[in-house]
């Protein structure tokens, strides 16, 4: 299992893998530059709802760390300039505002004592790096509560890659079924969905589950549903972006997932942390991204499959209703969308 | 809209588009023997149900000519041999057997009276360019049958290619959208499903509307459930390789597609000649065509898209059982389910 993500003391970088190299090169870079976070984020240089929230963390961090010589004044301006351009990058996944916005609360905490601005940035990289340690210990609690509703000898399909890649470390649906086979020792075969049009189920997820030794196959999207009614799924785990009180947004083709599921009375588990979710809103609020239809048209960026003049639609996620949704896993324990709502209503 | 397959007497040759070059270059093949006809359907140079029955007949007709010299007992032989081969390059479309069983039966007839061996391959040919014209007269009525169900305005979805490419000419689910826009003047636009891992929506029914100065937009397979669910799809017409007396096989992922339709009322058509009928079969006796997993692995055959040794599965179709079809379209005309096996019946 690779971490996606680590900040170097000594060189007050973010180290990242870039994942649109991937399977074919590991390539690490690194990050010194608020504008890199962000540029990283919005080439998708690193994705997944849960790694896009630490990294735009860590963009605060490093924003600080750039404006360490200016003013008091200056340094909350420009915190706040970085802010609003991190919070630019990707419209979907609610982690990314959770992140900044817990950034800015401990900094506008910290602007209210007597430290310098020096203390200030070293608070803001302490704390984006125990939210990236957090990360690690719920995806591990993901992984833990997700495990116990895979049975021994189950084909589970999986849908972009919600993976070691997609978080810092274990993931958040990949992490149920890589606990499920490190530590349960239970015999897993995987079917991941390539997920056009960035293909993060081929390239990303087939990656992973290669490298930890676990038998996985790479089908087209719209094949999940033959396979279900032939019987050779048995479960069916996803990430998400954002839960609202209603549903789940996950990527693009999760909600025909979930039809086919219900229609052939395959259990449906969406696992997510609860940064994840927005129980405060419905899913008519949350606008849709719409990525470059160049994605669409042109695989991985270079062999083009529409005829030149022809366009294409490229919304990058989708809704799909609580209804088709089997039980939400979060570090906290296993959900109805019933009890989700009631558990996180009480805890908030 | 181009002719897909025609007879040259002059070459005694079958003149076909090379649709593996489409979109990007539009290349006709001559073929001459009954080989490079199995060849043609094997490797997908030709494709789509009616084309492939128009393309097989064609190759009984060839393999005539090839063989005039032999004594009539030979010759049988020779064509038996020819049927064999034909009969095995593709397993699901029902027209592939259905036209060489007409052509044979054809010849068996022939066979009982005086005629010469020359005699009988100048029939056969005749017999092959009727069906291709019968082909193009019935998908005409397709079009015109289909028509009536697409409104002024209308969105309309379709997955893979039922257009002109995949029969002689016209098209199936195609011909009834570009009968409405062509005939009756409809204004509609198109949604195309890129269909991986083929890509057929992607390069020939874009390519083929593109043409014919239809709006068409492709989008990946995952994308038409949310397409759905936001209003933006009307209708949907697709064709189908074989329908039994419990529903449709078609294209991977039309399934997938009808499932999403059905959740949001969207009316799912299937347009088909009633060459596509096989009702006196039920879908568990049909063996879905497995192909090889480097379609999936290596988008058009160029770009690779998994990690060297991970597997590929590619199911070619699926099945769509009939309480998911609003109505299906023949050149007799538009019948539900039911409506469509009382007709039959009675008709055969």
């Amino acid at each position: 299992m690779f971490r996606s993500i680590e900040y170097i003391p000594d060189k007050k970088c973010v180290k990242i893998i870039d994942q649109t190299k991937l399977p074919h090169e590991t390539i690490f870079v690194e990050l010194t530059t608020y504008k890199e976070i962000a540029e990283a984020i919005y080439t998708m240089k690193v994705r997944g709802a849960p790694l896009i929230g630490v990294t735009a963390a860590y963009g605060i961090a490093l924003a600080s760390i750039e404006f360490l010589d200016e003013k008091i004044e200056i340094f909350t301006e420009k915190l706040e300039q970085a802010k609003t351009e991190i919070d630019k990058t990707r419209p979907t996944a609610v982690n990314l505002f959770w992140a900044t916005q817990k950034m800015m609360k401990k900094f506008y905490a910290l602007k209210k004592t007597d430290k310098t601005v020096d203390e200030i940035s070293n608070f803001l990289v302490e704390k984006a790096n125990k939210m990236a340690e957090k990360d690690v210990s719920i995806n591990f609690m993901l992984g833990k509560n997700g495990a116990s509703l895979i049975s021994n000898g189950d084909c589970v399909l999986t849908h972009c890659n919600a993976g070691s890649l997609a978080t810092v470390l274990y993931g958040t649906a990949l992490s149920a079924i890589t606990y499920a086979f490190r530590e349960e020792k239970k015999k897993i075969n995987v079917i991941s969905d390539e997920t056009r049009p960035r293909l993060q189920g081929a390239t990303l997820t087939a990656f992973e589950l290669q490298y930890q030794k676990i038998p996985v196959k790479v089908i087209s999207d719209n094949s999940s549903g033959l396979l279900m009614r032939l019987g050779k799924i048995q479960k069916i785990f996803v990430g998400a972006d954002r839960i609202t009180s209603d549903g789940v947004f996950n990527k693009i083709g999760t909600y025909m997932v979930a039809l086919a599921a219900n229609a052939n009375n395959v259990p449906f588990y969406v696992v997510a942390p609860s940064s994840s979710l927005s129980l405060s809103e419905t899913s008519v609020n949350v606008k849709i991204e719409e990525r470059d239809p160049f994605e669409v048209s042109n695989v991985l960026g270079k062999t083009r499959i529409v005829p030149e003049g022809v366009d294409c639609l490229n919304f990058a996620f989708d809704f799909t209703p609580f209804d088709l949704v089997t039980k939400i896993i979060t570090e906290h324990g296993i959900f109805t969308s019933k009890e989700l709502i009631e558990f996180y209503s009480k805890k908030n």
